[in-house]
């Protein structure tokens, strides 16, 4: 049945190995206490919450859902409150949050390996806390000291949760279209008056108040986005009674069932603005790098799961006998491999195509945890960096890798476990065995928090033609580096390794990813002056081509962190996994490419 | 909120333009009272069934489920009965039946269009009557006259649903396996004992008695499936006692809710034997090419009802406004494009990303419906053609597109549904809009009868590699024909009119998709002399490859036959599609190409 192991070897081995982050936190005032000893013993602790608290609660919440207590209340399902405060008790909320707010100031990098257990055990009990940090972000850098002294150390401890109030039914994507009211009061206060949908933990039963931020619209405000304020809004006031606020339903969702993804309705709610008058937007954004790269771990997190559970069931099942395998790769690992049951059946690891599946699922896992991750770092440098040149150029790096990995990252956790469903064959679209709950679940990861279309054309408009191509060209320099990195350690190795001709190959194959893409790049900047429209008709294929080539970097780097290891099967399968990527996967990018570059095929507009 | 409407008009000129199929009928004995006219009339009833009768209760039925009642039946949910009573008074199990049996005797085409409208419409409610044409067509062919003169009539009538019980928990993809014992009675009956899962419509209230075609092994029969006989095992025996079998579970499934998916006991149950003994598979795989053509239709009735819900929602869905639209295509249809409202907010469907995805479903939809009909046309000269080199021709194409068929289009409603989902942000994620129903429903099409995966090796291994080519190279000769007459075409047209280029460009992508995937095909077969193994590694991509140039196939046919009609836009608007696929979506064939040519690449097996 469905389970979660934490893949605690292979998060160190990219933590330590392929980003040597321990390196960097010396260099950061903020995290110069942290080193790998710590950041194991801090992981393996939060694998063990993530297997052992949250992943038994994962499948029959599912089943259960959230509903309505007879006296009106939402509940959450079984096992919920308990792991809430069993994550509250062990200090998890405050992972992330400053040391003098009462945190415990741990570098993002790991908030962000907890974010990826949390995710792929239970995605939806994580939504609950999901908004902490980005609320604590927000209130951090533009609430009042009043507000901050009054709210902050309660969502810092986890007594107190909060939820964001963006969308209204007719504001989704556009959140210009806003009409929820904030009316001043003599007292400074606001009261505040709409609609909100789709708000995740608008009600529960985990913790006694919630604060809501909640986007609004001042009176006399201009139309659109630059009219929308923000406030904070209670659940409960401080006079112990309740606000002006209600939950009116519970969404049916496809997944996340475990999750209250609430209608709530604001009927002249006490409330108080949070940073400027119009400037609502401002407030939220100062979280979105992490907020998007929280959603990223969730696809993750997801394909993860989803891997592992497939891998395991492959060398389960049997069905068949093996059909000759390809002469080559199989040979030597044979030695190792299941035997089949007396009926001349064999594991279905052992037929090819399931071994497909298993292969492809494996290097993208691999591959999108070294980006994940090393964007994490970018993150902890870009906010804690002591030389300002520095935090610039990892801002640039994580601007471009931030609407990449969201959309990267969940469409192929949602892809990854369709394709790991059958391996499952009919038993994957049943409850019992998960994976069609992972299926569901990790859905919604490509649509909130800006749907994967938009984070492309997040990626092509702003990040890379925005400001001409300069974040994009440091980041390829970056990439590039590798490539040389890759070349000279295939030198170094000795005459006849394993590693040294696979080591030129993965160089190889990044620098031809790197020029592809920077030429591709280049005649879209020309495209888009023949043709404004041009950038956001290919912008999903852009942003496959440069997920293929910041892919190529990341295989790359993790077949020469682990080259050091000659003659350890760990370590070498690390490199024939990344080999699996350079070889079925980064070909695709010559396609994106082709795409990306016929300006002027019709793009056709269709009659309802 | 979700509805179908049946695309008549689209149908129409499939089967009557594109693939001229009114004129094969008077060829055909069996059909040679069939015309234009009835055939449209038969489809527009169906329709109305479809959009009147079963869409109304395709969302309720998925939150109601199945159920065991207090007396321990099994309930279908609301409507289920009056919509079976109402497709058994219109007469519509009999369409496909041969008349001496009291079918109608229809084209197995005009079935197929019957099935794409009813798995369009409720997927669910369609797994009940799913297999009657199978079991129809099992007994017809194998069962001996007192039996087939027992339960054919009611088979044909509706009056009797019929069941195909295959799967055990050891025994999915590999029915060799199979356990479940036949014991011979004196009487000539059978005694059948063993378990089986997942039986569609195993127990169900829509008729009184159930038939069971059951998988089995008689005493002393070899291992493996060539011991493996067929039984026909009714749910009450002709004297009204309770057979020995029984339901003792439904599963809880991802999806198709309506349907009872059952846990199946036979204890001692009384059966016969269909056919002859050890050739029960052999029985069985006599519908297998019209059951898998069954089950590509549900692929493509769910990708029409997403793509054409999605169109309609993104036409209603006012958000943002629109960048600078693609200068090609986009100016011509301008004029008629919906407008924004005051808030400066356009419709959807006039952002470029919403265009694309609309774009490609819609390519999809209609290339793909051209494939199916196409197919079901060959399968019905295959069997009805006077002449014998005909139908041996037909039933070459049949062999080859049948395992195309049913992995492609339901690999493709699938993804087509999520690719839809994304129009709606956050709304297609909840219940109520109906999107991520048809997400949930259209996933199981991609496993049963038969994993895509194994369709993959059916079709490169069997049919491709099988007879050295030889069907093949008969069906690319008839696609090439289609690239000579639309150079023809072009030739005819008036200078300078709309058609011609595109026509020309129709026919050179076409010959270059025929072209690289002789070679492609070629080449495999040589590789796999090296490499008795590598077939099965890229047989997926050999199977997307040989989509794709059938696909090319199917655009440049429709797009030759729409041209007919210069100055009518909704012609002109079947050639901007078409021209869509094949600008934007047949460029993956060289990918495919490229995997499938690359002999000797690794294919990792991994350690659990």
């Amino acid at each position: 049945m469905w389970s979660y192991e934490p893949p605690l070897r292979a998060m160190r081995f990219v933590i330590d190995e392929v980003l040597a982050a321990p390196a960097d936190w010396p260099q950061l005032p903020a995290h110069a206490d942290m080193d790998a000893d710590t950041a194991a013993a801090v992981i393996e602790e939060a694998g063990k919450f993530a297997r052992d608290v949250l992943a038994p609660i994962n499948g029959s919440a599912d089943l259960e859902g959230c509903r309505w207590t007879p006296d009106g209340k939402v509940a959450t399902p079984a096992g919920y409150r308990d792991a809430w405060r069993a994550y509250v008790d062990a200090g998890w909320p405050a992972l992330g949050c400053a040391a003098e707010d009462g945190g415990q100031g741990l570098p993002l990098l790991l908030d962000t390996v907890l974010n990826e257990m949390l995710a792929a055990s239970n995605h939806a009990w994580t939504m609950y806390p999901g908004l902490l940090h980005g609320a604590y972000g927000c209130l951090r850098a533009h609430a009042s000291p009043a507000l901050r002294e009054r709210w902050l150390p309660g969502i810092v401890s986890g007594e107190t949760l909060a939820t964001m109030c963006l969308t209204e039914p007719q504001a989704g994507s556009d959140l210009g279209q806003v009409r929820t009211r904030a009316e001043p009061q003599p007292d400074g206060s606001l009261r505040i008056t709409g609609g909100k949908i789709f708000i995740s933990g608008g009600e529960h039963d985990l913790t006694e108040n919630i604060v809501h931020l909640v986007l609004c619209r001042l009176p006399d405000a201009p139309a659109g986005s630059k009219g929308l304020s923000l406030a904070l809004v209670p659940k409960i006031l401080d006079d112990g009674s309740r606000n002006a606020l209600r939950c009116d339903g519970i969404e049916k969702k496809m997944g996340i069932k475990g999750s209250a993804t609430c209608v709530m309705s604001f009927e002249g709610a006490t409330g108080w603005l949070i940073g400027e008058p119009g400037r609502g937007l401002n407030a939220m954004f100062v979280m979105m790098n992490s907020a998007r790269l929280h959603v990223a771990m969730q696809g993750l997190g997801h394909l993860e799961a989803a891997t592992q559970n497939a891998l395991r069931y492959a060398h389960e099942r049997l069905q068949s006998k093996a059909r000759p395998a390809p002469a080559n790769g199989l040979a030597a690992s044979m030695t190792t491999a299941p035997r089949g049951n007396a009926a001349g059946a064999d594991p279905i690891a052992l037929h090819a195509p399931v071994r497909r599946i298993l292969s492809r699922l494996q290097a993208l896992v691999e591959g999108q945890r070294v980006l994940a991750y090393a964007t994490a770092q970018w993150l902890d440098r870009a906010e804690q960096h002591p030389d300002a040149a520095e935090r610039d150029r990892a801002l640039g790096h994580v601007e471009l890798m931030t609407p990449l990995l969201k959309a990267m990252l969940t469409g192929n956790g949602f892809l990854g476990a369709s394709d790991a469903l059958q391996v499952w064959g009919g038993y994957g679209y049943v409850h019992e065995y998960g994976i069609e709950q992972t299926l569901r679940d990790s859905r919604i990861a490509m649509i909130y928090e800006g749907t994967n279309e938009i984070q492309a054309l997040d990626l092509v408009q702003r990040k890379i033609l925005g400001d001409e191509g300069r974040r994009l060209g440091a980041l390829l320099d970056e990439f590039a580096r590798e490539a040389v990195a890759c070349r000279d350690a295939s030198e170094r190795c000795e005459q006849g390794a394993v590693g040294a001709p696979a080591l030129r190959e993965f160089a190889t194959a990044l620098e031809d990813a790197i020029a592809g893409f920077r030429a591709g790049a280049a005649e879209l900047a020309t495209a888009a002056q023949a043709d404004p429209g041009w950038p956001a008709a290919v912008a999903g294929d852009a942003l496959h081509a440069f997920g293929l080539v910041a892919l190529a970097w990341a295989w790359a780097r993790s077949a020469r962190a682990a080259a050091r290891h000659p003659g350890d099967g760990w370590y070498a399968q690390r490199i024939v996994v990344a080999g699996h990527g350079r070889d079925w996967l980064l070909p695709e990018l010559n396609l994106r490419l082709e795409l990306l570059r016929s300006c002027g095929r019709e793009l056709p507009w269709l009659v309802a």
